[in-house]
């Protein structure tokens, strides 16, 4: 959401899914496939006027809303009235049966399952990336290091395929999340649309392209956690490797090189591992922000009184660092050069200690990784 | 691990599992089925005299063994040197192939597994107990509260409903958790053990009980982020539920009352929902732990430089906090008086704004989630 | 940051010194005031061409600044380089001896000496409020409730007394603060600048309004852990009055009401505590954003590699979760009304245990408070 | 509180005043401390029957405590009624006008003084160990590093010194805390004490070495939190000092060594770190710790329901967290072996880029650094 900072931390992609205005979209979209639902129960007689206003809304000013959102206390409030307005006569058919929360847990879901849809192909082209440096240092021998001191012989390829199962993990997890359309109206029990919600619910699920939970949610935030947890197991596949990179990048190790070191403003022969650097520093955001999701998972009753709220922010703050971190890991492993005569340097210091004439052990775990692929 | 405190926080039966000495078990039961693996793979001659020395070392005194471990930096290494010594000739046979880190992630996922097999037995029978309100009161008419204002009306078995479905979600991600055994070596690669060593690993695997990952994760630490999501989850289904019971024994509301409330050191008539208040507590160590497992997922290269010891207290603390948590609404939810007329009354005070005549909306949810079960 | 959401959790007012172009302003007050420093001591010939340049940056581009950042990982290397192609001839003499860090973390500084500055004004406000409803309320009667239930008798001034403490402690916490100027260059030791780094500083010092350290502190990283644990004394302070008044403004209770409820987008008669909830929102976002910044403080070596990184977006946004809670719940507590008829009924309904006779002990407590103020 | 475990972390002493025990005595001593205070206010006739069966209380077995505590909710309701019992006739003079959470805060706060005087000590001793490495090794040139690549020419003595400032810091920190006694009756007005109330805090407060609050903290948890900040400050700048150990360790760099690494149990020649890897794991603890104690710093009215019970465990880790590693750095840093040659070596490596022939800027800050002490 900074113009400053986003770039350099590589959010500008998910910056896009995750803004104000695709908010306001995702919420006009929602509006507009629950009339077109209340339609096709026969709630209401014709959707077209109303869906024809929520898209007329996209273009509503996002300032203004703010303010009207202001003191309702979200933004829903306001755009329902500006939609019925807008609408004419229709406007009785707008928003029907659903309540604030139906909207705006539905938007979220929206935006995350965007958001999670850039991680998914960044993780999924840094394991593909992880496969080729695996299958090409199969056997390229290198110290390995445990509490950062000397230990044995292994292979770049061995430790590759170490990252590579990380993110295979946290790529599964994605890909198992669902994102489900929240409708159960004022208190969860869909009741001004009895007995016609769950039909309504079927057809927002499909029109929007999200999963029909067949229940209600508006309490249960395991949902919300859930996505968390996967976005938080994402976040230390990723963290782990740029950690890696950075740490075999000293300059004293010198074992491995991003192709596009970040410079600086004071020293000229500065070759930092920038996007290594701040893939971290999106990583390093995530358990905090994942805590904070958890801490409001236990709302009071029917809805909770700030907890619901406290989500916004923080899971909006989420979906950005962990996108961002795996914009920038990506980058950083693009073209990353890696140096085994450094690597067989570093070891042939330690011949006294450490054996690396034999490594059939090492090219084992990479061929079994690449089994598995 | 606390005498004082642990029976409070409902953490008696889970400590068992945790404690020093289940701990110092099953280190000893992993050098075992270890040496056994060893010995089908035709790497050392007999596993028996290994296996009883591994016997007689969970008598060892853990005092010792604490102090011992003090100067290594891990209990491990004296553990096996203890075990080497009382084996006499067959010393070089134990240990084989293994590293510290080996033995104490297994012996972490043990403990995990049974802890987490108490935490779902609780959550099976607290989800039993809210499919029998849920039945019981289908029907019974109670005020919902959104940001704990009077809404509309419900019946207090949708509340439980919604309960369960929290419930039921974490039980699901408790069942799909997998505990791998841990068999790496030195630094991942099993060299020492080259080319038995899957099949070791898949001995040991089998005479523990735990899964074999047919690869290892010494540093891939996804499968504790895992875990920790996991339990995360469970607490906010525990902390959800006692969050509802504390607030509706409010004596205004006095819609439902602990069969045995806490009393208290100054005030005679005091009726503390005590059970649901300790479960919260419980459950609220939880987002704190997760944060701390997932900030030390990251580590440097072969092994963490302090993050992998980091996850030893931080682990150990998140079973007991989220078994206590689940004991204790357990306990809670044991004959839990539900109040039908103060819910009832509640609802009529707001008769001039909430119809309550017709609730169909509400016993649909009930039917829709006992349909599930 | 967020114009849809900003004004609903009362970040508005704190936004606008926290935003991209304040940070980008304060960066060209920073290399205004290094160069000033530089000329004083002898180090330039003449400041103003310098001074000059940095005045017409504050003009640049946000989004293209931003995009250049992206490469070279931080917005100082851009920003340099357009100050000094503009300064012609005195280019030379722009940055004198300082890093990327020296400026982005006295911008950081000034930033969040203006957020506090705020949050204090917010603070004072609220502290003066409770004064007068601790005075106003001094015996009014109410029940007192631990653990959520009815315990014994106290009066409505006993409680506002005790939110004024923590208030006030919140308040001095952030008035200890200080807000140190960062120069160090390139690894902390001034070197360029050597022997004048120390004079530069304090003038520096001088005309930016912030404190001089006299010394560096690029990776002592305890100024920031400091002032993230004054803003999180502040959240909580915050908190704990809000979590009340959305207690007491349960309709069960009925003992507290906001001026201005917010609405409902589908109940009419909906009367929620809207801005006692978000400010519990954002007071929610604390925890975990200063476990994000003290997971961040220890800096490998000369400058961290991620760390210093990860504390700008959690910084800034711990600056505007507390700023913004602060300002919510001022407007929660103006106006808020009292009603000592329902707590007197609420209290009287507890007679047979709790005797309201004698309620010297909690007009002492109020009496005890206002002569602190 | 682990035999095992705790050597490693080094939490040995701090566990001790922390302990079971250690918090039965500290209950003890306030319940006769209380019997003190109201006896020197005429509120009951003579102390020493209950001081004495006090002081036998210290012997009650506290596997059976901690039985009776779970069914009431907190350990102090079995206490006060043990004592009760063993007074015989003076039983009624026996925790007069007290409640739980008096006695527990109040203990907490007996036990935080000891274990923050525990980390103060190490504290000290560290930062004298440092004042001695930035003395000795103040014109040692050795290469900065940042973002862990080669940066300029400092001195180890320049290094040291900044790892001192942060040690101050927090030494300045945890001196500045004030242990309050908690004396406020079943709802903080002091009621049946009144109007002795004030007059007994006080002679608790001598009586046990603590603050006179002058007023009531049971619902203002700015008190813990402060506490908790003051502790995370110290966790990260031990964490700093640490880290940086850890990464001049590395073989590749060689330039400190601890006096006593830690071995392997399956590499003969590793030679770890583990004092400074331990503190690291220590102080990792902190940020999530110090976050649950943010979390549950907003009670509900008059007692939280859940949120105080939470603070004990997590305040008594955070305690044993931090000084452990506080004791473990201390032993790091003695004897550490520092190494000019390879330092030199290294500096020497990167003589195309960075000049090193004068470090007038790094003695000068080893300089400013001593005058401070």
């Amino acid at each position: 959401m900074s113009e400053l900072f986003g770039p350099i931390f590589g959010t500008s992609s998910v910056d896009a899914v995750t803004s104000d205005g695709a908010l306001l979209s995702a919420m006009c979209d929602i509006e507009a496939a629950l009339a077109d639902g209340c339609a096709r129960a026969g709630l209401i007689a014709d959707a077209e006027p109303v869906v024809a206003a929520c898209n007329r809304a996209r273009l509503l000013n996002i300032t203004d809303l703010g303010l009207a959102a202001g003191t309702s206390g979200n933004p829903v409030i306001p755009l329902v009235a500006a939609i019925r307005t807008d609408a004419g006569d229709a406007g009785r058919d707008v928003h029907l049966g659903a309540t604030s929360q139906d909207v705006l847990d539905t938007a979220l879901m929206l935006v995350a399952q965007r958001a999670v849809r850039l991680v998914s192909e960044d993780l999924a082209a840094i394991d593909h990336r992880l496969t080729e440096l695996a299958r090409t240092h199969r056997a390229t021998p290198m110290l390995a290091r445990t509490l950062l001191q000397p230990a044995v012989a292994t292979t770049f390829g061995a430790l590759a395929a170490t990252w590579g199962s990380g993110v295979a993990r946290a790529l599964a997890k994605l890909d198992e999340l669902s994102f489900p359309v929240q409708l159960g109206g004022a208190a969860g029990t869909l009741a001004p649309l009895h007995p016609h919600g769950p039909a309504v619910r079927a057809v927002m699920a499909e029109r929007l392209g999200l999963t029909d939970p067949g229940t209600v949610w508006h309490t249960d935030r395991t949902v919300i956690a859930d996505l968390a947890g996967a976005l938080g197991l994402s976040a230390i596949a990723i963290g782990k490797v740029a950690t890696d990179i950075v740490l075999l990048s000293q300059a004293e190790l010198g074992e491995v090189r991003e192709a596009r070191p970040g410079g600086s403003s004071a020293m000229a022969h500065k070759q930092n591992p920038i996007a290594a650097v701040t893939a971290r520093a999106g990583a390093a955001q995530a358990p905090g922000l994942v805590a904070t999701l958890l801490e409001n998972a236990t709302p009071e009753l029917q809805r909770g009184a700030g907890s619901w709220h406290a989500e916004w922010p923080a899971l909006l703050g989420l979906l950005r660092a962990v996108g961002g971190a795996a914009a920038q890991l990506r980058v950083s492993l693009t073209g990353l050069h890696v140096d085994p005569a450094a690597m067989a340097r570093n070891l042939a210091q330690r011949r006294d200690a450490i054996d690396a004439t034999d490594l059939g052990h090492a090219t084992d775990v990479v061929d079994h990784f690449l089994d598995r692929r």
